[in-house]
């Protein structure tokens, strides 16, 4: 018999469009889901994290470095959402894995027996660089630099590419997914 | 010879994917252009310009009534965009023509000799009301009341059509047309 | 010995100005503390748990009504917090407790030997309510209605009152007491 | 007879409290107004506005520069305001005459014979710094280095203070003598 989905984690580059797929999950899927990921986490922490060598770095070409001390926070956060799902609450957690399959790993490593699924968002690194000026950041070149990275070594349930499909679309085939 | 473009005007359904192109169109062009539009006066009115009638009403069906106080105000917002174009700010005008050839009609009468480029942003109404649902909106259903009304019997210098096309690749064809 | 402060839990009606003192506090603690609370949850979750008997009800006059399904969210929501701060991130809780004494029971049960500062936060109900004004919400009376039922057999290690005090000073009175 | 007030311009440094009174002022002057602002011309221009010499650049330290290119859009801009207003909108413009008297002149050259009521906004440099910080923004220092010289030279209708002055207070202040 199918265990009941409690978590489902959408790794993918910036601008690949992870956000619009989970609210889409978020309107179609009969549950309440939470949507909880690395935004998130760089918006609740201290702005200053962003000016440290400890903290995370976002450097004018795109690239994204991060230290100790973000780490450390980051630990107790997953650690933090693995409880909330244990607890009861069904998650969906929109992630950017920069160092591949060590990050999900690291999720792995905390997620024991809890029923998860995962998916790979994938877009074309030219498209997903078209999409990040479409937003107007001031700040451009993430989707180009993690199109590729953050999906080496991964292994997924299911994987999805917005290329040429609609974030809806995409978010009708891993509902249909999710026991 | 081709006389300068002064001004842009996009008309298209909520969700049809005009806001992206504008972001890419001030990236692209070479020169600076300001980009105002229907969102941006109802933003710097009132908030309680939208809980009256003499305003603009929203309804739970994605329906907008607007009433003669937003149509005043508005006309004068439209006169004053008009004189920053004259007085030399190079402007995208983002609208949603919820009356199609009345609401063109009334941008001609003030613009005189101004140079305009008149561009028609399409969209599947079916594929805006997905985009719709992925932008996490809580009122829904703007986009498929929108997408056939606000083009009836508009005449464009050019139309483009995001149900297929991204948006930077759309900007790239309007930016081909200005002069 | 002082044990350290692993979590600071703020209540105060909307509007009192919690926001302002929490982000203060994430400039003057050495420490990085990450800041979560209701508001926060109410944005992860589904926009539809805002529109059913089941989630959570903001009526025309600033009154809340919450459901059981908001409810059970929100008690896996709280187990997930406490466990990011067992597992080492310094965290600050900035709530609205509407039932008041029976709020904080709920907190306590959860949160055993972990060490808590717990704060209260005023302000003047008239003051409050000129604040929201002033952040131009199209929906008011949250702050008058919530001003003085939060409080309610609440117990506190500490107090500020925003009416006369900065958003600052708060902070520093409050850090003062941090282990 | 006291003509009808058509503008209101008020000038304050950053975190004085300008926008807190202009939401206000929306909520309790009787007819609708429209309020514009420096930071709204920002906004609707292109993002690379920021990083040029051309246009406007913000120093870490909270210091401003303004190139060509952004005071001959600000010149359309303050044109086109002029425009709305002559045209029967009413109009609050927020700003921040970095320039003093200099900056003041500007607009007069351009008012005419429009009524407008001119207000300065005050705020204690060390409170609106301490303000700047509870906003959480990562950029700070434009309170402290604005408070002074924004309001060099500068002739006012009528000064507001926000230091003990809550922004309501400050609006109902200047309502009164909008004619």
């Amino acid at each position: 018999m199918a265990r009941v989905t409690q978590m489902i984690i959408l790794n993918g580059g910036s601008s690949s469009g992870k956000t619009g797929i989970t609210r889409c999950l978020q309107v179609i899927l009969p549950d309440p889901w939470l949507v909880l990921g690395t935004d998130l986490l760089i918006e609740v922490m201290p702005a200053s994290m962003q000016e440290s060598d400890a903290g995370i770095e976002f450097a004018p070409d795109g690239g994204i470095s991060v230290g100790p001390q973000f780490r450390a926070l980051e630990q107790a956060w997953m650690t933090g959402i693995v409880a909330m799902a244990r607890a009861g609450a069904r998650i969906i957690v929109d992630e950017v894995f920069l160092s591949g399959a060590a990050s999900q790993r690291r999720w792995i490593d905390l997620l024991g027996d809890l029923e998860v699924l995962w998916v790979g968002v994938r877009c074309d690194a030219a498209v997903a660089a078209g999409r990040e000026l479409s937003r107007g950041d001031r700040v451009t070149g993430m989707a180009q630099a993690q199109a590729g990275i953050v999906h080496r070594g991964m292994r997924y349930d299911l994987e999805v590419d917005t290329t040429h499909t609609e974030a809806l679309e995409c978010a009708r085939l891993i509902a249909a997914r999710v026991a």
